[in-house]
């Protein structure tokens, strides 16, 4: 059995917890939090201990499943785990993920651990799209959609607008844009031509709607540069409506081999609930680094390094015989 | 520069010298032949060579590419190859896998080469999507679609029955099944309900058109277990309209992770030119062939073991700046 221990008990970490249960060849130790531990409710039947008390299992974890934010916790923290455990995270901040993966290299060369970072489905699965796609068909154009889905950070902007009580945002893709790209025209297509930004505000009462609407759609960066639609609801219908957290979204390459001969690759996804995909895949991935660790492998791994036999419970003989 | 040699010139082969226009990093050494070398007229510049000459290019040929077929060419000569060279393969015969891998895998033992094999699109990118699909999502149902495309197997079929000139097949999916699929159902679907086969059908002067539909329709194992659609067309409009090579296909995965969240995940391929797309998934796999070998490995590799970074000419830095 592989062992891991679950660190942060957010969206996330429920998410790597509700996967354990389809995961036979692996065990979890617990749940690590910083909040009071018996304030913590597990979804599924899980100890909870505070993070202090993770020095105690230094030989009892194979791989800590790290399910802090990628804004503060992660850059903050990974690098101290990586000092007694192999890690898995999801680090999502594109632009900083060479410095943070820099960083971790250099701890986990003297702890002799291995982390496995931006683990997920962006990135994560779509950075396997893109880049298997773009190295067998190397001539061509590359597509992300994201999807229809919930943008926490743009929510968040349009929360703390004055006069704004609540707030949700999705980014939903153009179908034109999409139908576009699949006909293998190869489009140039800005910010605006790829996706749309729906809002759903509830405003307090007696604020100024118009203002808000306004404010909305010439913030710079967030809303500025696309189609913006905003809708004002009520409270309850925030709530009632709008409290899935789906998401999902599209990789497309297309492009030529010879000629106009031309080839269009695409990989879609559509997730009810992208934090329970999120940590599904996650929990594959710690899998992976546990195999890889016991192997002997250390330092730092990104989904593109590693070969993908490690993430089945299953026998190589059997992903042969039965998927290949 | 990666050194490779193409082994065998028929369309796989003529497929992987057209993708070498688009690898900088990759340098043909030449073709090799068993047919009469002069009579070879390579689409791109490239030395022609008989087969019997490779001994004198065993310290000059980094991979051999070998683009033979998977009935009799790859079980008989790839165990010979793999004596003195590294080698990539598209052995495609699903069923004959293990058994292959199995006597290469003890050939490798003992020359210290590497072989990279079952490469292509199904068996190749659509069993990466199968195995890692299954792994992110362990719990739910698979499905694999292949086509619009020509099925080799059935037209020549079709060919060898007395009074049938020429002959086309395609497969093509059935849009209910998919959508069926897509709907997130899991249904349980036959090979009928998945795949529709449509015929284009020269027959000879004065042949029984009757008796050549009723035929097909009726062969076992090939059409008598699908919804099979006969049309009878000319010579002219044969070679006018049915001379493509397209295909492709779907993988798709739909499953739960808790109570009703439901996920789909799906790769589609639409490909212009089997032959080319499948050859530049070959040389992309010889690239990765290369770089193993020389890192040490020797043995069997098939696109489970292959960690994806090696598929790329760009640095591990670039592809995780850009890609990741």
């Amino acid at each position: 059995m592989i062992k891991v221990g679950i660190v942060g008990y957010g969206n996330l970490g429920k998410g790597v917890s509700l996967a354990l249960k389809k995961a036979p060849d692996i065990e979890c130790v617990g749940i690590f939090t910083r909040r009071d531990a018996s304030s913590v409710n597990p979804l599924v039947d899980l100890k909870v201990y505070p993070t202090s008390c993770l020095n105690e299992f230094k030989n009892e974890i194979d791989v800590l499943i790290l399910c802090g934010g990628s804004a503060t916790d992660l850059p903050q923290t990974t690098a101290e785990y990586l000092r007694d455990f192999n890690t898995v995270d999801s680090f999502d901040t594109h632009a900083k993920i060479p410095e943070y993966k820099e960083k971790l290299n250099r701890v986990a060369k003297e702890s002799g651990k291995l982390a496995g970072i931006s683990i997920g489905w962006d990135p994560g699965l779509f950075s396997i799209a893109r880049m298997l796609f773009g190295a067998v068909l190397p001539e061509g154009n590359d597509y992300t959609f994201w999807g229809k889905g919930v943008s926490q950070g743009h929510s968040d902007a349009i929360r703390r607008i004055p006069g704004v009580k609540g707030a949700i945002q999705y980014t939903i893709p153009k179908v034109e844009a999409l139908d576009l790209v699949r006909s293998g025209k190869n489009p140039t297509l800005s910010a605006r031509e790829k996706h749309l930004r729906e809002c759903f505000v509830v405003a307090n009462d007696g604020a100024d709607k118009a203002f808000i609407e306004k404010t909305i759609k010439e913030m710079p960066n967030y809303f500025a540069d696309y189609d913006t639609v905003v809708h004002f609801i009520s409270e309850e219908e925030l709530k009632e409506k709008h409290s899935k957290l789906a998401h999902g979204g599209f990789v497309l390459r297309s492009g030529n081999t010879n000629g106009d001969n031309s080839h269009l690759l695409e990989l879609s996804l559509k997730l009810d609930s992208n934090p329970e995909f999120t940590g599904s895949v996650l929990l594959s991935y710690a899998r992976a680094v546990a195999k890889m660790a016991k192997e002997g492998h250390s330092g730092v791994v990104t989904v593109f390094d590693v070969p993908i036999k490690y993430l089945s419970p299953k026998t190589e003989d059997e992903l042969i015989s039965t998927l290949l």
